[in-house]
């Protein structure tokens, strides 16, 4: 049978057979604590304990030049969220056996597996009968036509387990003319009367522009979005949270807790941990909040304040002559992988090493510097030598500067390093300073998804469901009231283009879902502001320990959303 | 109250006032799961729940040149072990109050503090009015005569948590005989009657000559030892596992996990990662028991078949070559930190450098390259330019190579990389190769201890606290049966002499206490290699999520272990 895992020897072996064998996980061994969170029953909201129906709001705008937006999206501008609540019959579920498909976009998050699951429980329970079509690797399988049917024998082992695999994702955009009659053929040639898109903001936009076509073309495809990545910065008034970065913060911070004891008890070491989030700090900022480090970097502030290089370095130094004054020669900095972006100076810098490589008027001698500009050449001066090299020889296809390559943290530690080299030959500082460096990044995003994730992808999935069946499109699926008992939350849809604004690009306007970065009047931010001088200081390290799926703290959300949502976290 | 932890707004802070105020744990902040573990109730053997006496089993010998030993510790050569029998009455405890040091040595071990525990409330129950103290900073904490008394307010905040924090720990060494005069003078002026030494493999041995030194001396004080690395080679028959290991394999094998999924996910990295074990392989062998990569690198078999770096190489080649057939474009492969240290070919390398280096003839134009051997020139250039450069840059104060520095994950990628380029210039391989590196090291050496670990120590300490109190000197606590339900595990000592041996220094004989290295006979081992091949083809990852406390897989004991003791794991 599908559903049975042997169990052999301690270990779980998921004997599963099933055909097409195209599922990755038939050859996999399952680990006690993966095989126990696959019959985890999933709590839901209480709209679905009941029969609903689907009440509108009032009309949107846009979250920026709602014109614009209403030209780029002539059907689908101004849409009403849309809201389930209890009603006396189910006005919602009929005799209609739907055609949906879904598929994953973008990076992976813990928490994917579930919407599908809650997408398909949504069909058994409110249409049965109807056929849920996984698009296999992404917004590629929707182009190119490759999708497989979701069985519950298929979605069975993927229950409340991380990764994408179940059916892939990919990072490929629907963008074109040619893309979008592929799209149409697609899903014509299937029949589909909705598709679900989990993704980030680009993958929602792309939602977005999918829903609108396919209504313009009279086409029956409805089209809806789920919020998805890691990184935290989709999200709005109406979504409050994306998935996955409750799980991602929570594993990061098990590690950054260990790392703090281990600071802590060996007494000599400074652990500088870069953290993922290229565009938002929201990562960094969970995990300060989770595990109070003695310094974090949040790249929207450096961004605000506009400090440079040298003044991220000179605080950093500051803090660490401080703590030996108290006799502490060890601690803990986070750091966004994104930090270097944030820097107005070295976005010029890299700017003008971009043309001079283009140029190819690089000599040994070094005279090729006096094309820079001379406060640029103080900040490649400052920049330790390895970073240097870095910056001239790692260069991607195009000859460009390979920003991405460039590992922070160990910068980071290589210019504390020369700073304090200085003070002690000023005879103003005297210990040993001695960095480690630390990147916690894919370790992050395929994790058992926590509680939390666990329960909200699979209300998302239960959401998107009940607002195609409803004959909804163009919205994002939108569970809400997070902060209270998981019966309480309340399940709906926001129009994607209330949360999009227009970028100009190649003279043209061009929809965007602007990412959400960290608020510095936020209520999270501002928790962390009123503690750091504290933390810095002094040790007021937590170690959050390993997500637990029972028990204590099983259940705790983290702090970002608790304290955006203004509850205590 | 000293042991009252208040609960405000859903995080544990440590509200407790303690006096001397020297407790790390005053000004820490606990989260839910932390918090939750301080009162966690451990098992204990059965031994300890009916009165016992203590038998001692027949005469012991050394692992090695016992001649040697016995003229290196004529007062303890030949001790036997000692076992805890449960008796009619209990014929160890007395009205007799003791006065017992404790100190923590080498690196950190999740799980140290809860051996630290185990006596503390052995002494409370066995030996009423007693008093611990704990030596702060290691070692040195003894000879400089540094010292906290440890009281039931100063240890709980510590119970079942992880790091050395308490009393912290250091790696000096009681070597010279001024030094074995400062701890004598220590131990007498505080008039202790035993001293637990926590440590690894030089610890132990060390402990023993301190033991000796007390003995010959006529002092009252006795010395035990306590099994502790995360490395896992401190064993024996009678000492099954040291603790720390089943911890922090279990957090590194999570991350290993997560990778995996991400990789399979993903479908385009191969993931290197670089784990802990300069000396054995045991981590990356119990990683690989809990996860199976694709493939896994163990220093000892590395050194058996005398393979050389391009062997290894080449083997990671052949594996990807072939999973590019099945269609497999990624891949984690686990990779022992002291890898190079068992590469032959490489300490040869290393050795040539040195004194080419030293004298300093090093020119830019490469003619230093003359003075290195044919053979050793090859394995040069066979290296990738940036450890080339490495090699040549970063050296120690002694002018050395620091082969620590080496980031053999990164170097095994580049040269992975390019023999894949040749291939490819060749025709015969036409992928992308994306190599992604990870260590993962201090995450794993101040986790909370996991039900194992924190049980193991907890008896480890109370059979320490025994042998004390019934005069045994010399000895290791050893706990075993570990296979077996914690009722059933037995508790006694082993002759520390019994497990050394000698190598012969400066023209001295020295003891040793030999590290365990990884059996190629050894059945984890051999499970591993009748497995390797379809992992390394197949994918069988397994993922071990997060470490639980409660629920399924709360109690698993590591692999190793289990195979060791001829159980299934």
């Amino acid at each position: 049978m599908a559903s049975q895992l042997d169990l052999i020897g301690g270990d779980y072996i998921a004997g599963i057979s099933i055909n097409p064998p195209t599922n990755s996980r038939v050859t996999s061994v399952y680990s006690e604590v993966q095989a126990s969170r696959i019959d985890h029953t999933l709590p839901l909201p209480s709209v679905f304990k009941t029969p609903f129906k689907i009440i509108d709001g009032p009309p949107s705008s846009s979250a920026g030049h709602p014109e614009e937006i209403e030209k780029l999206f002539p059907n689908l501008f101004g849409q009403p969220s849309a809201l389930l609540v209890p009603n006396q019959s189910n006005e919602v579920s009929s005799d209609q056996k739907l055609k949906i498909g879904v598929v994953l976009s973008g990076g992976q998050a813990p928490g994917g597996h579930n919407v599908i699951c809650g997408i398909f429980d949504y069909l058994q329970e409110y249409a049965r009968g109807s056929s849920l079509f996984g698009f296999r690797g992404g917004p590629a399988g929707i182009m190119k036509g490759k999708y497989i049917e979701l069985t519950s024998e298929f979605v069975y082992p993927y229950r409340n387990q991380g990764g994408f695999d179940m059916i892939c994702s990919g990072r490929d955009k629907i963008e074109t003319p040619e893309q979008f009659k592929q799209a149409e053929e697609t899903v014509t040639k299937m029949d589909l009367d909705g598709l679900v898109v989990i993704g980030g903001d680009d993958s929602n936009t792309n939602a977005c522009l999918l829903a609108e076509h396919f209504r313009a073309k009279n086409m029956k495809t409805l089209v809806i979005g789920c919020p998805k990545t890691i990184d935290g910065d989709l999200k709005s008034k109406e979504v409050p949270t994306s998935f996955g970065f409750d799980t991602a913060c929570k594993i990061y911070s098990e590690m950054i807790g260990n790392v703090m004891i281990d600071a802590r008890s060996t007494g000599k070491y400074y652990h500088f941990v870069r953290l993922m989030g290229r565009a938002a700090s929201h990562i960094t900022l969970e995990c300060a909040l989770q595990t109070h480090p003695n310094i974090t970097i949040i790249g929207e502030e450096v961004f605000e304040k506009k400090l440079t290089l040298k003044n991220v370095t000179d605080n950093i130094v500051d803090v660490i002559y401080k703590r030996a004054e108290n006799g502490y020669n060890y601690g803990v900095i986070l750091v966004p992988e994104g930090l270097i972006d944030f820097i107005p100076e070295v976005q010029q810098l890299i700017s003008e090493l971009n043309e001079v490589l283009a140029e190819g008027n690089v000599d040994e001698e070094g005279q090729w510097k006096k094309n820079l500009k001379k406060e640029t050449l103080e900040i490649f001066e400052f920049l330790p030598q390895t970073i240097q090299e870095q910056l001239m020889l790692e260069r991607d296809p195009h000859g460009n500067v390979q920003v991405a390559k460039i590992e922070t943290e160990k910068m980071l530690i290589q210019m504390v390093e020369t700073e304090l080299e200085k003070k002690k030959t000023e005879g103003t500082y005297e210990r040993e300073f001695m960095g480690k460096s630390h990147f916690f990044g894919y370790e992050g995003r395929c994790g058992l998804p926590t509680n939390f994730d666990a329960t909200y992808c699979y209300a998302l999935g239960y959401g998107a469901g009940s607002l195609l069946q409803s004959g909804k499109t163009g919205l994002i699926s939108s569970v809400g009231n997070l902060a209270a008992p998981v019966e309480e939350w309340t399940v709906g849809g926001t129009a994607l283009t209330s949360l999009m604004d227009v970028e100009r690009r190649h003279g043209k306007f061009k929809p965007v879902i602007k990412k959400a970065m960290v608020e510095l009047e936020g209520a999270p931010f501002k928790k962390f502001a009123s503690q750091r001088e504290e933390w810095a200081l002094k040790n007021r390290y937590i170690s959050p320990g390993p997500i637990q799926f029972k028990g204590p703290g099983s259940d705790a959300r983290n702090h970002t959303l608790m304290l955006e949502l203004g509850a205590q976290a």
